[in-house]
């Protein structure tokens, strides 16, 4: 079953917005392993609309097409399909109903423009919107289909999930197509060119493949398999995953959609251990990362932001004198802010990051870039110095990274 | 002009990278007056990219193709280009020479590979990379231009803005066409319909556009003319933009890239107030944002996330009764900590922020969501109940926002 993303909106061709729909859907679609050769993106037109749903008909099965279901005059998506695919438009009751209820609630008069998304193509399986009013539409006719779902990207989701995906894998498993199961390993500590050079006789298979993709300081890994069932590629990918941990196992700490800062959080928890961050040049980068992780008041005790001098002397009990021989940016500061934020936080780890993230405060001996980060527990505290390069919000993302890992390491360590 | 996007990249068909690069493209090319109808994405398939640009240039009178430029043997743009184009590759001699020397540097054996970047469709401008080893070109034949730009966005944004934007301003201009200036002003502490329904009358017009887009807990409303030239635009873009500063100019605290932190910080620089905060539940994202900007270390003396109530009395000297009695999240604690990071701190002006962010720690009265958040500066604390909406990551940005606002009215009351 070959299919084409269709992405309609003219804010998508003024570049105010980024096409993230089309990425996710693309994404769900390679999966299920449906061929998606090509993705369009035309203007709130119907002459244009309907000329591309007309080219994309001719080459495709299936158009699965997202935004222009709106209330407004610009939202156009059912009536073009309707009118490519012969058909009229007819309102579905529930939807209608849904709407009303919807305007009932706000206190709202129902307007015509409202009821208007209700309004879908004689014939077409309706896709329900758990999220917002406007519901979509699946639309069979003469052997092609015509997919539509909202732009907004929650709406378009929630509904892909529930209904449009479970759909199109029934479409391809009665096709006997295959499917494509993938499993991600994310690695941190090294970089896209070493792991590539480490599994590079890996990389080379078609089925099941591997593939690298850099991210800030991370490489995550992915192994496809495209296979008749789910087990049959689970299979396929098993003994990939452990050829892959045998050679680089140390970088792996996670799966999937696995964080790092959950991988951190996970252990923290398991050893019923606490943490407190001293931050510096991050700014609390790494206090908001730790607590996007559900839960992380369970460990996290506290993340004092010391930007000053005086902050590091006051609160984290830094020496004044430390500061003035080395510098706030130096080995034995970051030592005195992690030892220090652990005592004072009465935490089983303390972390620390100094650094210079620029584009200011640079000196000949210490450029931007210069990082010290400070790992404190019961065992003693590690340090490591980098230069990270990049501008300023790089340095910082790249140095909460690379603190992250340290913090990982030495858990990791303490565990086993 | 009309002109048409191309993006090729299995990867972008996979969904495995978002396409920033044609939003990127799109606004710029909006700006210049430069009509896109259509973008298109298709695979390093030589077949379906050859069928794809005959499409194009059926349609348009330029394509502008970014990706498949690269060393390896699925970069088949330039070839395909050419095949297209009817002409053949040759080897761009400063490229190749760029290439040896980038190689020489590296210690690297010139491959093929590596040189084969260097050839471009014969009769092509060349449009110089100076990030990396791929030209680009620009290559017009019977009255039809293809233009090619690698597809790493670091590139791509270089080469755009160096030759290639400037060479389809020329050739707009030369075409009589006209430029589009825009000013984006930045609101905060309204919604989209909000500021909407107050300039209703404002949006309707065509040249002059105004149109709003919603952001966290901000509006952006983006101010459009197309003129003959600069001057012109600005010219009619000057009235509209002081109507609207009548209307709404309580929310406007920043115009085209500036932030609402950098606001924060300008005022902070101009007056000489340093800035202490308390962050909860935002777990350090206030102190990651208000150090984002250059030189905020002018200013801010230290963020203080006491995610613990112990971190709360023993840091920031929260009474212990105050959170036995009404909680960490109550109107009590957020003043308290407010003002005990501006004391502990010794900072003219003192931000707390503490809620719930969820999923987990909501009671029947404290729902997920619930943020208090206070200002103390000399004058007294002010402070907010906000229920917020949305997901942890969501409950988050907008109680960071949502903080940021309040900071940045308080320094605008003090100063006026």
């Amino acid at each position: 079953m070959d299919l084409e993303l269709l992405s309609v909106g003219t804010e998508l061709l003024l570049g105010e917005i980024v096409d993230t729909n089309a990425a996710y859907l693309a994404e769900k679609l390679s999966e299920l392993g449906i061929n998606v050769y090509h993705k369009t993106t035309v203007g709130d037109n119907a002459e244009r609309l309907a000329a591309a749903l007309r080219v994309i008909l001719g080459r495709a099965d299936v158009v699965l097409a997202t935004g222009g279901l709106g209330p407004t005059e610009d939202d156009i998506t059912a009536a073009v399909v309707a009118r490519v695919m012969g058909v009229d438009l007819v309102e579905d009751e529930v939807s209608a109903e849904r709407i009303r209820s919807f305007a009932r609630q706000r206190g709202l008069t129902v307007l015509g423009s409202l009821l208007k998304q209700a309004r879908v193509p004689r014939g077409a399986i309706v896709v329900p919107n758990p999220v917002g009013t406007a519901p979509g539409f699946i639309h069979v006719n003469d052997g092609k289909t015509a997919i539509a779902l909202p732009g907004v990207p929650a709406e378009m989701k929630a509904m892909a999930e529930q209904t449009v995906l479970p759909y199109l894998a029934g479409r391809a498993q009665a096709a006997g197509g295959a499917v494509i199961v993938s499993r991600i390993l994310r690695l941190a500590g090294i970089g896209e060119s070493q792991a590539e050079a480490e599994i590079s006789d890996l990389i080379r298979g078609s089925n099941p493949t591997v593939a690298p993709y850099a991210k800030t300081f991370e490489v995550h890994l992915r192994i496809g398999a495209r296979a008749p069932d789910r087990e049959a590629a689970q299979a396929m990918i098993a003994p990939l995953e452990a050829e892959i941990r045998r050679r680089l196992g140390q970088h792996v700490y996670g799966v999937d959609g696995e964080t790092l800062e959950a991988a951190i959080g996970g252990m923290l928890r398991k050893r019923g251990k606490t943490l407190a961050l001293a931050e510096s040049c991050t700014g609390g980068l790494i206090g908001h990362r730790i607590t996007n992780v559900p839960g992380s008041s369970d460990y996290l005790l506290a993340s004092l932001v010391t930007y000053s001098n005086q902050a590091k002397v006051n609160l984290l009990g830094v020496p004044a004198e430390t500061i003035a021989q080395h510098g706030a940016v130096s080995e034995e500061t970051a030592r005195a802010m992690a030892e220090g934020v652990r005592v004072t936080c009465g935490a089983d780890v303390g972390v620390s990051v100094t650094g210079i993230a620029g584009p200011t405060g640079a000196t000949p001996e210490k450029p931007v870039g210069l990082t010290y980060i400070a790992v404190a527990n019961q065992t003693g505290t590690v340090i490591e110095e980098h230069r990270l390069r990049g501008d300023r919000l790089m340095v910082k993302e790249r140095a909460a990274q690379t603190a992250l890992y340290l913090l990982y390491r030495r858990l990791r360590e303490a565990q086993s």
